[in-house]
């Protein structure tokens, strides 16, 4: 994870659906992250993630004691946080089971009591908290879980619209496509150029402060969910969106495929990891080749955007040396013929070169 | 349509999960048809595939006056429906829209009153009907939507279970996956072969009492759900499955893909329309020929089993004379080697040659 001054998730305003309605769960922002009495560094990853993302959105830091681990933003109270124009609480903690703790109850209902939304992407629901509906109902602020939020139902149309598409893919889950995206969004918008991040998990979604949790959405309505997320704008706009899954999992593959016809990509841009032999926690299920992931996400791809191609692959190298890192980029693009990089140590300039 | 005297739904009992839960929706039954004010007969088309694929789970018809069509059942009241064994009154009523009209709205609450159970496949949740949620709390009899139906969560896992699966895709929609899938189960049985129908859509699960409603399941359970509707089971066992959708449909890929993987089918067969040349609905999307989605669904198939192969092609024929059909089927069969047929002109023997 690399720290960064500013925020990649800048772009033109959306154009909204052609009903008026935004299909998308939009977050009251800015934040203050709460990090509960977490003193594990990577239970934070989602409040770190902010804070290197979206240094914008975050106004402070909320621990429960001194003895919890500080991401190094100012610490501050629920009041301080109002005044400095704080819109919501963001559990910035994802811990295994995702279950709220009792420690953290009177915590929140604090914030809401103080008139701070709660941001949670935990399991449990939020209303599970004993009287923490009732509190915020009182404040008239609100409660959002984003794993459990559901959008107005559409089904996909399959219709094109305006403005331009690059969807990250990848040969397996947790392989780098919301890093790359975020990456190339942040690079196009130093570089002029008009680019939205567009989120589907719920790490990302904080991080943009909008975005569809495509794999919370019921199965008829996946591809309609991913066509809302990416409407209709400018023809030289570019939305960067996050890919989810693979089309090579046995568990998500449906998600991979209803946000890929939904997205109607003109770019994709393949994810992958050479270490990898097996999909991550399948025991049996072999990671594709980065030629079998490109050849049948183009080959999908195409029902609905038939010119669509891919721009690259994206290889996390953080264990080889640079000679040895050359030498692979080198093979994989004689091999393949498309433009390989790494978007921490190479940046992601040969995407960039693409989209002129 | 055609009538049937006998069932096509039997099979051994299904083995349960490992966990030792159900995770499909499994209705009361026998049923008391409910046909409401309806005069038009397309609109009675659940309560007629009632009468034929599943007689013996429809103790008669409720009719709200005289000059509602009827299907041919016993006229019944409730009192004497609960008299005659019924457990549910099960709307029989498949309305444009899917809503519930405001004249059904006393029937249903007395039916609930006499401690009918409530099975509805319309888009309105019955708790929207005024105080039959009360009623039925206090009858003890329960209210089923089979569209709002949630499974237990659980994600797909790859892992291959005992006993032989086939499964009915599509090139579109609408195309005779539920009426081949039954067809074939209900050859089988009456060969003394060890066959189950298992339903994936609303009509589907109404006649054989339990399914899952494939398309109603959050995304990212969709290969999971479909895992659990086609359990373990002997080794000479096969669950003759519902397809959904198609691969080539621009809103529902992802439903099909996911029922699939989680299929793991030993043997596909394809439905297919010869007249169609459009994705029903969606202008410009082409049906793909035949051979197209054999190939594809064998190929992303092979993710979840090795062994998959296609048993055939059904066809309706329909508008066909017998030389023109004779003629398509040898045109099809000599190009592409699959059998062909028309379950309901030439029935399903092609495809139960090939189960020995």
């Amino acid at each position: 994870m690399r720290s960064e001054s500013e925020s990649v998730i800048d772009g033109p305003p959306m154009t909204q659906q052609g009903d008026g309605s935004d299909r998308r769960l939009v977050l009251p922002e800015p934040y203050l992250l709460f990090l509960g009495d977490t003193c594990l560094v990577t239970d934070l990853k989602t409040a770190f993630g902010l804070r290197d993302w979206a240094p914008e959105k975050c106004i402070g830091q909320y621990r429960m004691s001194e003895h919890t681990t500080s991401i190094g933003l100012a610490d501050m109270g629920f009041g301080a946080a109002l005044a400095a124009g704080a819109k919501s609480l963001l559990i910035g903690v994802a811990s295994a089971g995702g279950a709220i703790p009792k420690s953290w109850w009177p915590h929140l209902c604090s914030a809401a009591h103080a008139g701070l939304s709660i941001i949670s992407g935990m399991h449990d629901p939020l209303r599970c908290v004993p009287n923490l509906s009732e509190i915020a109902a009182e404040s008239g602020c609100s409660l959002v879980d984003i794993r459990h939020w559901q959008p107005e139902h559409s089904v996909g149309t399959g219709i094109r619209r305006q403005g331009r598409r690059l969807l990250t893919v990848g040969t397996d889950c947790a392989i780098g496509k919301k890093y790359t995206a975020l990456a190339i969004s942040k690079a196009m918008g130093q570089a002029g150029m008009k680019a939205t991040f567009r989120a589907t998990g719920q790490t990302g979604i904080m991080l943009a402060g909008a975005g569809v949790p495509i794999d919370s959405v019921i199965s008829d309505f996946v591809s309609g969910a991913a066509e809302s997320l990416s409407p209709d704008n400018v023809s030289d706009h570019w939305d960067i969106i996050e890919g989810q899954g693979t089309l090579f999992h046995p568990a998500y593959a449906a998600v991979s495929l209803g946000l890929l016809h939904g997205s109607q990509p003109d770019l994709i841009v393949l994810c992958h990891d050479h270490r990898r032999k097996e999909i991550d926690g399948f025991p049996g299920f072999l990671v594709p080749t980065p030629l079998e992931a490109i050849d049948l996400n183009l080959s999908l791809a195409r029902l609905t955007n038939s010119q669509v191609r891919c721009a690259g692959i994206s290889l996390n190298t953080s264990g080889l040396d640079d000679e040895s890192r050359r030498s692979l980029f080198r093979s994989l693009e004689d091999d393949l013929g498309y433009a390989c990089f790494d978007p921490i140590v190479t940046g992601v300039g040969k995407v960039l070169e693409q989209l002129a």
